[in-house]
This record gives C-alpha cells, sequence and structure tokens, in this order.
C-alpha cells in the first residue's frame, strides 16, 4: 500500500509527488500518455518564474528528472476508477490491474473543448488540430484559422504566424481574454488577420478541411454575415474541460465538472485531495497548478499522521 | 502614476511584476535590500519545481533578470507608508520620497524569530533551519532538534520523525500553545522526545552544528541542567513575525499580523493586494509565494479594466 498515489503527471502531479517524497512518503504517479501534462504543447513559456522562454518540454523534463530522483515511482496505465477500499485507504483500478493507497491526488487536468461542429471529429488530423504545436509545421505556407480569444488562442496564432502563409483569427466578441502584450504581438503580425463577431457554423471540406464557413455571434453590432474563409487547417483553442468524470461518485463536482476545493486542495471525501487545473479556483496558470500540489501534498503527509 | 507598485521584490513580489508586465501594465517593485527575499539564504532548494537543488541566489538573480527584460522598474527605496490618494489610487510614501500608483501589491513576507544565540546566523543552512518542510530532507538519518511549542513545531517534529533518525522538541515550558491533539500525535512518534524547561543556551560546532547545549529555563519545577543534545539539525520554529505594521490602517491583519486574504489575494482595501508569507495562509512555500504573485497581478489587471 502506497502512502500517497498520484493521478496525473502534469506540473500539478509532479509537483505533488516532488513534496511528498521529500516528506518520507512512498509515492505512486500514474500517467495515461506523456509526462508534462498540457504544456508540453507551448514551445515558449514566458511566465515560469526564473526559467524565461523555456518550452513546455523543456520545463516538464526537468521537472520529472526531479521528482525521478527523489525517488518517486511512475506507471504509464490509465486510471479507470478510484474505490474506497475497507476503512483504510483506497483500491485504484487501472486499464491493466489495481493498487493501494492510503492518500490518493487527483492531478487529472483538463480536456480540450470541441467546436461541437458537424464532422469536427472526423476531420481531426485533417485540418482539425487542437495543438498547434503539434500540427503547425504541416501547413507551411497555407492559411489556417485559429478559433479563441484566450491567450491559447494568441499563442497558436503566434506560432502558426511563422509557418502559414495566413493566419485568422476568429473570435465571437471583439474583446480578449487573453494577455494584452500577447495580443499586441499577433496584431504585430502582417499576415494575422482578425475575424471578430463571428462564430464557427460549418466545416467546408470532403476528404479534409478546405474552409470555414463563419456566421455572425451576434455580440458585436454591425456585424453581417456569412462568411467564408479559405483555410486548410482550423486550430481549436476554446477552452478546456476537465478530465474528472470517471471521480464524480467519489468527490463534489462543480457544474462544469471540475473538483470542488478550496486552496488547501481537500476535496469532498476524507483522503482524496486535489492538485491543479482540475480544480475549482480562477487562475489556471503553471505555477498555480504547481502551488496545488505542494498544498495537496502536504495536507495528504497532514492526513497520514492523523492530524488531519 | 504607475498601474501597480509592488511593496517587497521576493519570490511573490517579483512574479506579480512579470505578470503585471506581461498583461501591459507598468510595474515599479520597491526593495528596502536585495532582491529575492528570504530565500537568499538557503544554498540549496529542492523543491521548486524543475530546478532542483538550485541555490536561492541563483532562482532569484533569474527571476529578477526575468522581470527586468520584462520591462518592471526597481527602486531600492523603503516604504514608509501607502495612503489613499482623492478617488484616484494610492500614494506610496518612501524614506526618500511619493510615488503614486493606481493598485498596490504587499509582498513584504515574514522574518523568522530567532533564539538569539551566538553564531545563529552563521551557521544558517549549516545545521540551522527555520523551515522543516524546506530542509528536513537534508537530515535524513541523523537527530535533529526542533525548538519551540506552537503548532508550527509541532507540525516540524511530525514532519521531521519520518525522516530523522531522532527528533528532540525543546520547549521552555511543559504545556504547549499548540493543539492537543497535535501534540498527543508528536508523543505517539517512537523517535520523538520531548525536552521540556529548557532553553537553548549554545551552538555546538565549527564548520556546521554538531549539537545544541541547553539550560534550564527556570518555568519548570524540578529540572536541573545543563544538558547537550547530539544532533545535526536544529530548527527554530519560535514563530515568524510579517512586516505588516506600517499597513495596519490601511488593510485588515489578523491577530499574529498576517494580511487577512484568501486565495483570490484581495484585500480589506479595494485596489490593494497581497502575495506571499505576509498572507494569512497554511503554506508558506516558494512555490505559493510565485502562484500568490501571479493571482494578486491578475486580480490587480482586472481590478485596472474595471472588471472586478
Amino acid at each position: 500500500m502506497y502512502d500517497v498515489i498520484i493521478i496525473g503527471a502534469g506540473v500539478a502531479g509532479m509537483t505533488a509527488a516532488i513534496y511528498a517524497r521529500r516528506a518520507g512518503k512512498s509515492v505512486l504517479v500514474f500517467e495515461t500518455m506523456v509526462c508534462g501534462g498540457q504544456i508540453v504543447n507551448t514551445t515558449r513559456i514566458e511566465n515560469w518564474p526564473g526559467d524565461f522562454g523555456v518550452s513546455g518540454t523543456g520545463l516538464t523534463k526537468k521537472i520529472f528528472k526531479q521528482m525521478e530522483e527523489l525517488g518517486a515511482e511512475i506507471k504509464y496505465e490509465t486510471v479507470m476508477d478510484v474505490e474506497k477500499y475497507k476503512d483504510e485507504g483506497f483500491v485504484i483500478k487501472t486499464e491493466e490491474t489495481e493498487y493501494l493507497a492510503k492518500t490518493v491526488i487527483l492531478a487529472v487536468g483538463t480536456e480540450d473543448r470541441k467546436m461541437e461542429l458537424k464532422r469536427e471529429e472526423e476531420l481531426l488530423g485533417r485540418g482539425i488540430s487542437y495543438c498547434a504545436t503539434c500540427d503547425g509545421a504541416l501547413f507551411e505556407g497555407k492559411a489556417v484559422a485559429v478559433v479563441g480569444g484566450g491567450n491559447t488562442a494568441f499563442y497558436d496564432a503566434l506560432y502558426l504566424a511563422d509557418i502559414a502563409a495566413q493566419v485568422y483569427v476568429v473570435h465571437r466578441r471583439d474583446k480578449f481574454r487573453g494577455d494584452a502584450a500577447l495580443v499586441k504581438k499577433v496584431r504585430a503580425k502582417e499576415n494575422v488577420e482578425f475575424v471578430l463577431g463571428f462564430v464557427p457554423e460549418e466545416i467546408l471540406g470532403k476528404e479534409k478541411v478546405s474552409g470555414l464557413k463563419l456566421k455572425p455571434s451576434g455580440l458585436v453590432k454591425g456585424i453581417e454575415g456569412p462568411r467564408e474563409l479559405n483555410v486548410e487547417g482550423i486550430f481549436v483553442a476554446v477552452g478546456k474541460k476537465p478530465a474528472t468524470d470517471k471521480f464524480k461518485k467519489l468527490v463534489e463536482l462543480d457544474e462544469n465538472g471540475y473538483i470542488v476545493a478550496g486552496e488547501n486542495c481537500t476535496t469532498s471525501c476524507h483522503g482524496i485531495f486535489v492538485a491543479g487545473d482540475c480544480r475549482t479556483k480562477t487562475l489556471r496558470q503553471l505555477v498555480t497548478a504547481a502551488s496545488d500540489g505542494a498544498m495537496a501534498a502536504s495536507e495528504a503527509v497532514q492526513y497520514l499522521s492523523n492530524v488531519i
């Protein structure tokens, strides 16, 4: 039986592992895909303190190495379920087998939200992408659209502007959630056009994407439609959805699926903690995820001492 | 008039500066002594994600450079007072002159209370520590002393009992300010010994700590001394003091002087935010300070946009 099992090896989960190991606890971390979490798709990070301009993989590889050196165990298995185990802790069921833990830290992060258009899934990899860093290179010299108005959309637009011939930023409003400095950088790119007050209506193209049909969102005055963009790539950056469905019997979720917990990262289930983007919080950043990891591990350590 | 004035250039304040600058705001940071905060006294940091074993000055110099490159201004002046300025913002009075800001982030940190023994400062990082979570892992299999009788001392003792071979809890009284339930947990640890009615008299060891000489405090009957503990680590847990006195007219403080604020880092005064150790919180770590900096700056930016 492990002292702490951590589900998810993003920055939150890995930081939790670092803290729990330094407190002398046995730690097992589960990861389905690759360690690092969503940030691995980011080519340049400017707001991680002390490592200006580091890439997502650059940073997370260093955190992974640190976690390993401190003695955390890592298994690449998909966790299917977590249940209470007698009065002693929890049983963690993966696709392969089962594990026991006295405490569990949920650090499962979020998934990409979809445009919810017909054939969006069908054309994934044939023009539809949720990751500019992963797929941008396929659109060298071509025209692409980025859908969204947050930081991710603008990071994507910047990245794509250096590869594609033309980038359209499609956003339903004429104001942005993204940082002003970042928006300014995007505006300075000659091959980026802002298409504001529109929402995607239809993906065009049979075998692969050949265009994106837009309609007015109704949120910006004076916009009339429809409009068609001749693009071969559509980069969807409209937000994230927490990957918490399988834990809803165990811990309380809010209306958007986030695990309900305050700053102390304790959930509605005694012995289960949460860290990172999948928690109810207002600011989802690398550094707030790392903070959660430290907090969740510290609370788990206190729980293990029967203090809380 | 600056958009954001930040008082204190520890990790919290510098991270706040990074976030506010990336949001396109004008930023001035005040620091009395050297940038970096308390961590500059630490020779090896193991729990900062991604920079395993970095020194306190090593890490904070990188964060400082990042903050400067992003265009934050820094002034080495001591802030004496902050007052409301008409309905427009705040006036920040330093020993030299006055400055105006629309928002202020207080990131003034805390000071550790000292044992007030000879060579206590000299042996910092060579056996003397004020933070078990930070430095406990360095004393695996060794004997350590915890000095203090409050909750922090007992949390430290519990934490260290899982790492060190032997833990002595040194307290001048035979009663404790710490919670009874917590004290009970510590008493149940086989490798923890309570050394009550004593106060530290002398730190032993030349290059590094090799022991702690104690004398009776005079507060407990029947205690005769002196006594010597063979320890390589001395964890001083006699309290922290937030440097918040000069702001008590402006923002609500708790009974220990911490600025009252939740995870969102907003204080009782609209337009004033708080970040880092000087805030009411349970876990004072580098990474939670950085998280606060990001949060306080984000809230300040929203305040400046009249969003909140």
